[in-house]
Formats: C-alpha cells, structure tokens, sequence
C-alpha cells in the first residue's frame, strides 16, 4: 500500500517514553480490542456514524508537479518576483481501514469544486469518504490541479498587472454563479424552483456554496495534468478504482488509455461526457465500468444528451469485452437523485448501493 | 462539541441491515474494546504512529463568508457571467480523539501554504493534525480565506480579461519562490546553503515545494476574513487554543480582540509580527501565550527583529497580566529546527514538547 512515503515505516522510537513496558502493554491490548472488533463487527455491514471509527493509517501526499522558473510570482513585498514554483501536481488525502482488503478508492470532484464534495454533507452528515473507509475501502480524495490545496500558476496576473503582458495572457479561470449551479446540479428546472421529491438538503444550501471555489481546468493544457497523476496514483497504488464526477467524469477513462492495467475500475458519476463511441475500446476490455446517473436526467436536455451518449459508450464498450454498466438510481429503488448524489439525503443509500457494487464487481 | 452540523447525531438507522441483533453485538464488542485500549494506553504517552488510530468523529465545514453578486464569474462556456458566489469563508477539517478532554487546537498556516502544513511531513512522517489527536486534542486544521479550499473571488480576473477593467484591478496576488523561500523558511543563509544541523528534510524538498500555492492574503480586506472567522469558531468550539504560523502569526491576538473570552490560549509559531507593546494589553489578561521559535533566528535579520519585537510585547503584556512566555527550542534542547518546524525531522519531539506545555499551562 503506497502511502506517499514511509509512514508505515515510522514510529515514535526516538522519542523518550515513560516506559517500554508500558507501551508493550498498550500494544498487547490494541491488538487485542482490535481482533475483538474484527470478530464483532465482521458480520455486519453498516457501521453507525456515531461509533468511533479506527483506521491503520492517514495522511495526505502530492503526485505529479513540474517545475516552472518565473519571472512574475510577485509585484513587490517579501518575496521577489524571479524564482521556481511547482504546479500541475494533485493533492491527495487518503485513509486506509484496518485489515484493508478491497482495492483503493480514488475520488475526484467536479466542476468549481475541491475534494470537499467528498468530505461531511452541507448538512453535516457523514461523507463518502469516511463511509466508504468504514466499509473496508481505502479512500483517496484529490484535489485536481490548480484547484484547492494543489497550486495554481499566478504569474501572468501578475505579468498583466505589472504591464508586462496584455490582458489576453489572463488564465482562462472562471466561477460558478449559484443560479446557474442550481440547474445544473438539478435541485430544480431554475432557481429558485425545486423537483418534487428532490433529495439535496437545500435547507443547508449555504454552506454548499461555501464549497465551490474558481475552476482553473481552461487554463490548463489538454489532457488535465490531473489525468496523468491519477494514472501515476493508481500504479502507486498498485491498482485502484477512479470515481469521477461531472467535469472530471472523462478521467479515469484517459487515464486508462495511459495505463489500463493499474485501474481496477471506473466508477464516472454523471459525467461531462463519455469516451465516444468511435474511440479505441480495446484497452477496456474486461474493465468493471458503471456510469452512475441521478434523478430529473430526462428534464435537462444537456444532462439527457450525455446520458444517451453514455449509453452508446457503454454498448459499443461491451462489444469489445468491457463490463460496462449505465446505472439510472431510479431503476433501482433510489429516486431524488441530485447532480450533487454524494451529498443529498439518501447519499449513504447510494453510497451503500456503491459498495455493494464494487464488491459485487470489482477483484479484491 | 460543535462539529459543524449534526454529525454526531447522525446514524445509518434509515439502511437496513442484514440484522439489528449483529449491529448491536457489534456495538457492544466495540464498546468494550475501546475500554480496553483506554485501560491499556492511559499510562502512556506517546502512541505508535503503526498503531491503529481510533477516533470519535472527523469531517470538515466552513466558517464565515458571504454573498457577493457579481457580473464577471465566467467570460463564454458552460457558466454565465452573472450570479452570486460566497468567499471570505474558512475551510475547517477536524478530528475529535475518543474521550476528549483537552481544549480543541485550531491550527491555521502561514505564507503561500495551506492546511496540508499540519499534515503529513514531505518525507512522509505523521503531520501535528495527528501527533495531538493521539495526544488527545481535537484538531481543527483551517485553509485561510482565499486560498486552498476556501474561495477566492476571481471576478477581477475576468473583468480584465474581457476588457471591462483596467489591469490595475486585478487582485495582488503573489507566490513564493523555492530559492527565496529556502532563505525565508532558514533552510539555509541563502538557497542552496544549509545551516549546520538544520533539520528540515530537505531530502524531500520536492515534496514540500508542491504545498506552495499562490497567496491572495494581500489582496484581501483588513482585518483578514480568516481573523473573524477564527473568532467565530472559537466561539463555536466554547473555547479553542489558536496555533498560528508565520504570515498568521497576528491572527490569534486579533482574534482575541474580537472575544477574548473564547479564546483558551495562543501558540503563536514564529509570527510575522506579534502586537504592538503599545497595543491595549488588557485583552490579555490571564491568557496563557506562548511565541514559540526555532533556531538559526540571530542569522537572519528579518527574523530577528521579529524575534525581538515579540519579548518586547511578551514583557509588556505580562505586566498587563498575561501569561505569555517567549520560548527558542534551542533553550529547551531541540536545536535544528527551521522556519517550517512543525515538518522537521525532529518535529514530533517538538509536538511532544508543545502537547507537555499546553497540558501544563491551558484549562481542560
């Protein structure tokens, strides 16, 4: 299990204790209350929020980056304007469940989001992240490049603001109005009105919009670097399942193309687009795929195109050997399905569905 | 405990389960495991980063923010111009230890870093937002307003871009360079020099390189909107110790002139700046502070000065009633330790040194 260095590897023997024995002691009875969970709680499947929780390991790492020699980091202050950034990397924050058996979890966000679509709901609730670890998966939350806590290059604000450069050096960053959002992610046919039966918890809507930050993805080059540093995480990891959603719903699929081998599977979440039905299949030959689609598909034209599309994807992929599935969570029994399905109120339904699936479909 | 919603009353009781009698079998092997690693590891101090970590909650939520209406979200795509986005909020990410008693540390980084400065080391080690969850302290590891995965607004951007503002309105943002930043973070006299002893590890500078990312502190209002929204969770917690770093340095003492009553103490790491000795000292009353510094300061002028300053107000305010105390690690026999301390080589010694003084010196 890669973990981004030697954490595995590193304890506190520098550290002067109070006494060994003791710690051998504590050891002996961690272990021990350890297996006495494990017997326990092997039969049952859904662990309550509210119990502690007990992981072998967390951490956060970056994979990717380059290094750019600039001229315009900065206009005056502390620090001067030559010197050399990284960029391109993704951040990842990861979890591994005690006695982790399944494959890893890798989970991307969308659009003018950050790896916080993943984390606690608007309303509080427990996140996919932590769910899917008290299911027994370990979980990867990035953050694309350029977004988040993965640096963004500022230079030519700055080349622009100094008058070094024209306006049309401006990166190409944009932001998502509420408005517009909420149509999209489908909590209604317009703002401000709502589908009936429509499951994201508007009444903290608020705090969801806290969550959406400038998206930087048209400033970058094609493919995304976050592309290429999946495909590198997956290898790292030795093999691993990407869930995308929305904007990064076509990743995993690219980085498959770099290396088929190191995805396990791909789980894309109401994607952007599929890979069309005249690109190369071969390299998803045998692949676990499922494209997974919420509610009120059919009363947005866009969101209606792409699930059609998906659709033929899924059906030409299959002809070439992969296992590709297109999932409506309607058909099965889970109906008020946002764009937003990893947060609405039945998130841990579908989240309960999705790891049955996994287990269901993909090799341990 | 305020979690930043119900999470703690959250449960899966809506999931069916393959059987209630399991889950409450399950519930009560945990219930008297985590007895046992209570029992176990009550006399001893310092956990195995190998062992499992057991905790009573996590998850993440904002702080702050408000609406702003703007005209210049997005120049042609997917998303209109117009509507409203919510910046000036903090990202928080918390974990709570089983049976907490401590007061909760909000840790807040500094310059051009984001949250990722508390977590896992570049060489891969066990990050502070862990080391004081095993020591018992809930953590609250916050993104400034701006940066990470707190929102800036990019409007000006766009308004340039399209040609409806001037260049001069484009937002002073800024990034550091490695090679300055080398001589800032005192790695070194100047890049690539290395001061004798120095404990950073350098042999993962890449690594650390990728936590940089572009700092919009300068474009943003006084006070700070991180400043309020670290009142007002402090407020939110019944009292938090504010562990602040470098540029963030001040924003305890201003928070604490914002309500002084929530906040239980200040560990203020090598700050830019500590108040003036000609500030209202009043607020300080009682408070326990602690400035804490590494070493190599006396070679660096900038640091230096800062160094000084920071006596000259722990003087004054300690004649005003505080309980501030100025402490260098080299005083203290953990010599080595650079600007970045809490990612050195020895940086769980110092998190050992630090959880000892605030056992000593906060009210549980």
């Amino acid at each position: 299990m890669y973990l981004g260095g030697s954490i595995s590897e590193y304890s506190f023997g520098n550290i002067q204790t109070e006494g060994d024995n003791v710690r051998r002691l504590c050891s002996f009875f961690a272990v021990m209350a350890l297996a006495l969970v494990l017997v326990g709680c092997a039969a049952t499947k859904a662990p309550l929020a509210s119990d502690p929780l007990t992981i072998a390991s967390q951490g956060s790492f970056f994979v990717g980056g380059r290094n750019v020699k600039s001229n315009d980091l900065a206009m005056v202050g502390f620090f001067p304007p030559t010197g050399t950034i990284t960029v391109d990397q993704i951040y990842v924050h990861y979890q591994v469940p005690v006695a982790a058996q399944r494959k890893p979890l890798v989970l991307v966000h969308g659009c003018c989001l950050s790896g916080k679509t993943w984390e606690s709901t608007p309303d509080g609730r427990m996140g996919w992240d932590e769910f899917f670890v008290r299911r027994g998966f370990p979980t990867y939350v990035v953050d694309q490049a350029s977004r988040g806590r993965s640096a963004a290059d500022t230079s030519a604000i700055v080349q622009v603001k100094s008058g070094r450069a024209g306006s049309d050096k401006l990166p190409d960053v944009f932001g998502a109005g509420q408005e517009s959002a909420w149509q999209i992610f489908r909590f209604g046919p317009e703002y401000p009105k709502v589908f009936p039966g429509m499951q994201f918890p508007l009444e903290a809507q608020a705090e969801f919009w806290k969550q959406m930050v400038p998206d930087w993805s048209r400033a970058l080059p094609t493919p995304n670097p976050t592309v290429p540093a999946l495909s590198e995480l997956a290898r790292k990891l030795n093999g691993a399942v990407l869930v995308s959603h929305s904007q990064s719903g076509i990743y995993p699929f690219e980085a498959a193309s770099i290396d088929q081998r190191s995805i396990a599977g791909i789980v894309s979440i109401e994607p952007g687009a599929c890979p069309k039905a005249s690109d190369d299949m071969s390299i998803y030959k045998g692949m676990p795929i499922l494209v997974l689609w919420g509610d009120y598909v059919d009363q947005h034209e866009r969101w209606a195109g792409r699930l059609k599309a998906c659709r033929e994807f899924a059906s030409v992929a299959n002809r070439a050997g992969a296992k590709a599935e297109v999932v409506v969570l309607n058909d099965v029994g889970l109906p008020g399905a946002s764009h937003m399905l990893m947060q609405d109120k039945h998130s841990l339904k579908i989240g309960a569905w999705l790891a049955d699936w996994l287990d269901r479909h993909i090799a341990k």
